[in-house]
Parts: structure tokens; sequence; C-alpha cells
């Protein structure tokens, strides 16, 4: 199989996790007889430094000309104090407005050979397997006015949550899709009591959801939602919100399992083309050192196997092949709990070991 | 002293932790010696019932002529289906806008006999002690328009997040005051990497900021409070942050003591009449039962003698009081331990008896 596959590293260890996970991808291309082609394309500060723009036209014709996006992260100290339209993080909201990735996946799962890495008890986190479904191109993010305003004199400023119907409708029934795969559970967020959004959201995803009669759904508020996260995170199957409740819900949740440099994600369009990216940022605190996890990268490229070029095996393989070299002891230095310590590459090169 | 205390008590549980406050702060007056006047007022649901309407203007009377409230919870699935006018939680957001109740203080602290009631490790729970400052009264939940609309045809929705810079600035003095009385650290927490009302935060943070130069200023992403909050709470001394934002990382927060029947909140106004109420709800599935917890409503009355009645001592008291009933091993259900199982009245009187 030929394939073509856009590689955005950006910013930080983005291009040393990007790096190693093309290592594991050209290992599975030569094992399982397929010709990736990766192209390479500038996001985030790199972007703004080499071209003034965080997200440049050429970027977006290798991303369109691809079968799938590979991100790596964007953002940084150094460009903390530029005016907003040049800000690494607009080069990614840029992104998936312009390839209309509306739907954020972010699975949340145990892993037996980490479960005392994470700040929650073991009986808490043991056997946590959930997926948020985040809106991703709606919502505070996009609406207008986002503006300084006078206030009859005084200085103001507003920012708009606007959501249009099809646009609740289409995530929800991606939430519904996917909780068919799973434990036929949807847990839908919202702050109907005080959004007038919210209410919609709600009559919307009362009207998916009977669509899928096999399938429960759950209407939860915001607040109560960001402490069920953490009372019994076992309860959730499929939790699905809008974008800014997706933002901060997403992030706490990746707490759970305590490794949040293992935490892959996918980026779903309408049109086909989704984009992989781990969950982490660009950590410019650890840039440069080879100590980055490069596993959730790693397991994004898994995730693009298999979703976007149909790749089951292969993306099976990668993810055994990450297991092995967990259950080995190998740790970088995020999960420093008694492992053996190891670097970057070298996980990559085990991990390409195993497969 | 004589002081008039209006009771709030509204819905489910909110009634029985009321009544039993008020016992306590009975004994608490023939102590000491003082005069407290209660008046009661109706709210919520209960006041929807008997008025038809979920903040009538007897209880706002009720409120203005006394020194301080205290509010039990509102809401429950009886009124779910009301429209929004309709709706208990109205009340309690009318009764906030109406007596600019704009600073809601929600201290997060652990106590040593309930240590292990934390779905978090001990080593990460032992010595959290923060306070979470949010803005009350203005962002999502009163902006305007808030409201379905048409868009070009389409179905659509839109709620606004609105703040002038005043709100912005009251709220943060609010936050330096009450950190230069603690660790002196302030955590402004906003997303102003996507937000322009959280970039007006931000600025207006650095210049409060910049008056208390004995106080530092840490700003934080919404997304990576969620996370931190779990990961390492104890770097938290205070927060500050908007209404919406608030509302989800207090309740997240609320979960790392593991008891959420124990946490007060003081909701202050610029007029100086403040509202006092417990962090939880009015929990419907437990209401009657006399089995709900009544420190957290009996710790806010603490928070009420101290804050608006001047009455250290007399706050102490209760604080002790109630310290030493949960080493002698007493618990309501649901801080059941391994504890010894008392009922709401039972709690109540055994706090009565240690003052
Ligand atoms: C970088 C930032 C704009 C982004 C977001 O808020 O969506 C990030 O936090 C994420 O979750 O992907
Ligand atoms: C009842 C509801 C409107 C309220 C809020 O969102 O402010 C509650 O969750 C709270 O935190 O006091």
């Amino acid at each position: 199989m030929k394939k073509t596959i856009a590689l955005l590293p950006g910013d930080g260890i983005g291009k040393e996790v990007v790096d190693v996970t093309v290592e594991v991808l050209k290992s599975v291309a030569e094992h399982f007889n397929h010709q990736f082609q990766f192209n390479y394309g500038l996001i985030g500060g790199d972007a703004i430094d080499q071209k003034g723009n965080p997200l440049p036209e050429e970027t977006l014709e290798v991303c369109r000309n691809a079968d799938a996006i590979i991100l790596g992260a964007v953002g940084g100290p150094k460009w903390d104090q530029n005016p907003v339209e040049l800000r690494p993080e607009r080069g990614l909201l840029a992104l998936r407005k312009e390839l209309d990735l509306f739907a954020n996946l972010r699975p949340v799962k145990t892993f037996e050979s980490l479960l005392d890495s994470s700040p929650l008890k073991k009986e808490y986190v043991e056997g946590v397997d959930f997926v948020i479904v985040r809106e991703l191109t709606g919502g505070l993010y996009f609406g207008k006015p986002s503006e300084r305003i006078d206030y009859n004199g005084e200085e103001a400023v507003v920012d708009t949550l606007f959501y249009k119907r099809a646009e609740i409708e289409r995530i929800l029934v991606s939430a519904f899709e996917i909780a068919k795969t799973r434990r036929k559970h949807v847990t839908s967020v919202d702050k109907a009591n005080v959004l007038e959004s919210s209410r919609l959201w709600r009559e919307v995803a009362e009207e998916v959801g009977a669509r899928y009669p096999d399938v429960v759904l759950e209407h939860m508020l915001v607040d109560n939602a960001a402490m069920q996260l953490i009372r019994s995170p076992k309860q959730f199957d499929v939790i699905v919100t809008e974008n800014m409740f997706g933002d901060i819900l997403s992030d706490e949740g990746s707490m759970i399992t305590g490794s949040l440099g293992m935490l892959s994600s996918a980026s779903l369009s309408s049109s086909g083309l989704h984009l992989y990216e781990p969950v982490h940022g660009s950590a410019p605190d650890i840039a440069g050192k080879n100590i980055a996890n490069p596993i959730a990268t790693i397991l994004s490229a898994a995730m693009m196997l298999r979703q976007s070029l149909g790749l089951e095996e292969e993306a099976k393989a990668i993810e055994k092949a990450v297991d092995n070299v967990l259950n080995s002891g190998l740790r970088t230095a995020d999960l420093a709990d008694g492992g053996k310590f190891a670097t970057t590459t070298e996980i990559g090169e085990e991990i390409k070991n195993a497969l």
C-alpha cells in the first residue's frame, strides 16, 4: 500500500517525538510491505520564525495532499509576547478550522504496567477505559465578536460562544457511532442550567440519542463531570462535550492514568483527512534533551494506521510493541516509577525491535 | 452582640443541614452571650412551588435586612423540566446578581482525620491548603445575548462571555488581599491563548499584582490548571478565575480532599452583606433521610461568624468542635471510611456538645 503522510513536528519536543515516530512507521512499512511517503510542513513558532505565519499556505497544501497528518506540538515562551495573530497556537486553531477537524478523540485508558504512576489510588484507576469526544471547531474558540469594547464609557471585553445546530448534531453523531463500537454509553456534558447553548446541546443530544436505541444517553453538568472524573472515572465510556469544556475535561482526564506522555489523540474531519497528535504539549523545558516520552505520538500513529489507512494489523503491532517495551520496565523520565530509565530515541529503538 | 441572620434553606438536604446549623448557632449564642435573630426566606424549587418565583421579593427583603445570609442548596428533578425562568438555579443566580455577591471563596483544605477519604493518594493530599476565588456575577453566566438565533436560515445559538474591566479588577483585588493573609501566592487562571476576555484578565492581573509586590503572581491556562489540581495540589495558595472556569475548577478541587460534605464557601459582596453556603448541592436522592453531612454548612456558619460578624473566637470554637467530633471517629454516610456512622442530627448534637 502506498500512502502519503504529512508531518508537522512543530515546536519544542514536537520534533523529537515525531522523528522517533517516523522511524517506527518506516519499520512498519518495511515489515508489512507498504510505502509511506513523508512530507514535512511548518507550523507554530517554527513557522512564525521561518515564514512569519503560524500556518503557512504551503503547510496546508502538504496536508491537503496527504492521506493523514501527524502533528507534534506547538508553542513556547519565545512567542508568548507576540501579538495574537503571531502566536503558535493560532497555527493549530487555523489548521483545525481550515481542515474542518471537528471531532477530537482522546482515549483515556489505564496501562496495567503504569498503574502506580497515577496520583489517584489504584482502585480508582484500574480498568478505566473511556474516550472524550470534544467538539473542536466551534464554541468560544471561534465565535465572533471576540474583542475589547467600550461599554458606556468603560473598557469591557466580549467573547462569543456560538454553535449551529448542525455542528452540535455532527459531533453527537460521532460520539454515538463510537459508543456503538464500545460499551454503548454516552455521557453528554453541558451546563444546561446556565447556558442557552447547552440547552440546545441537550435537545440535540436527545434527538440524536433517539436514533441509537441501543446506546444509553446520560446528561451531566460540567461541574459535576469535573468531580466525577476523579470520584469514579470507571463510570465513563464515551464523554461528548463542546470545545472549551472538552479542553478542560480532557486535560483533567489525562491525569487519571498519570501518564500524560502516553496519551494519543485523533482529530477527525468530515472530508476524511484526519490529524493525529499526542495530548501533551511542546514542553519547552525539556526540549532538545532527548528525554521526552515518544509513546503518545507513536500511539497516535497507530490510531492513524487504523482509522485513516485501514491498517488494523499494523496498528495492533505498534500497540503490542509499546506494551512489550513497557512491560520490560523501560521508562522515560516522566514515568520514573522505579523502571529503567531510557531516552526518547532508546524507547523508539526498542519499540522498533519489538515490532 | 445582637445580629440578624437570614436563612434560606432551599431544597433537598438544604433544609436538614440548615436546621442543624441553626441549632449549633443557637448554642454558640448561648455560650458567648449573643442574640442571633433568624429570619427565614424561600428560594429555589420551594419558592417556585409556594410563590411561583424562584426568588420572591420577600426573600430579597429578608436578606437585605440581615447582617449575613446562610443558604442551604437549591434544585431537584421535580423542577428540571420547567422553563428556564422557573428553575431553582435561577433563584440563586438572581440572588447573586441582586446582592452583587461577586467573590465566591471556596477553601480546600485537608482534614487530617479524613486523609484516607480522598481518591488521591495520601502523599498528594496531605497538607493541601488553598482557596479558590471565583468571580460570581459576570462572564457567560450573565452576558447577553444568550439565545437561539437564525443564522442564514439555520438554527443556531449564542451565549456571551462579557466582563467590564472594573469587574475583573475587583475580583483580582479580593484574591490579592486574601493572599496577603496567607502564603502570598496567587495563581490567576485564564485561557489567554484563545479568549480575548482572558487576555484582558491577564493584563489586569498584572496591573493589580504590581500593587502587591509581596505577593507572587503566576498565570496558568485553565486546561493546565485542571491537570495541576490533580498532579500537585499543594502548589496552590490562592487561585483566582472567572465565573465558569471557577465553577468547574472548584468542583474538581472539592474532590481533592474527598469530602464534598465538608466544604464550606462564602460569597462576598461589595456592600458588606455576604452569603455563606455549603459547596455540595441539594442531593435530592438522600433528602429527608437524616443522613446528609451538615458539617459543610456548619463550617460555612463559622466563616460567617468570622467574616461578617467579626466573631473570631466563636468561629474557632465551632471549627474546633468539628475537629473533635471527627477525631472521635463519628462519620456521616458520605465519609464512610471505617468510622462510626452518625446521622445528620447526631453530628449536630455532638458538635454542640463539643463546643
Ligand atoms: C494550544 C491550545 C490552543 C489548544 C486548545 O485549547 O485547544 C490545546 O490546549 C489543546 O487542547 O489542543
Ligand atoms: C446551581 C448552579 C447554577 C451553580 C453555578 O453554576 O454557579 C452551582 O453549580 C454553583 O457552583 O454554585
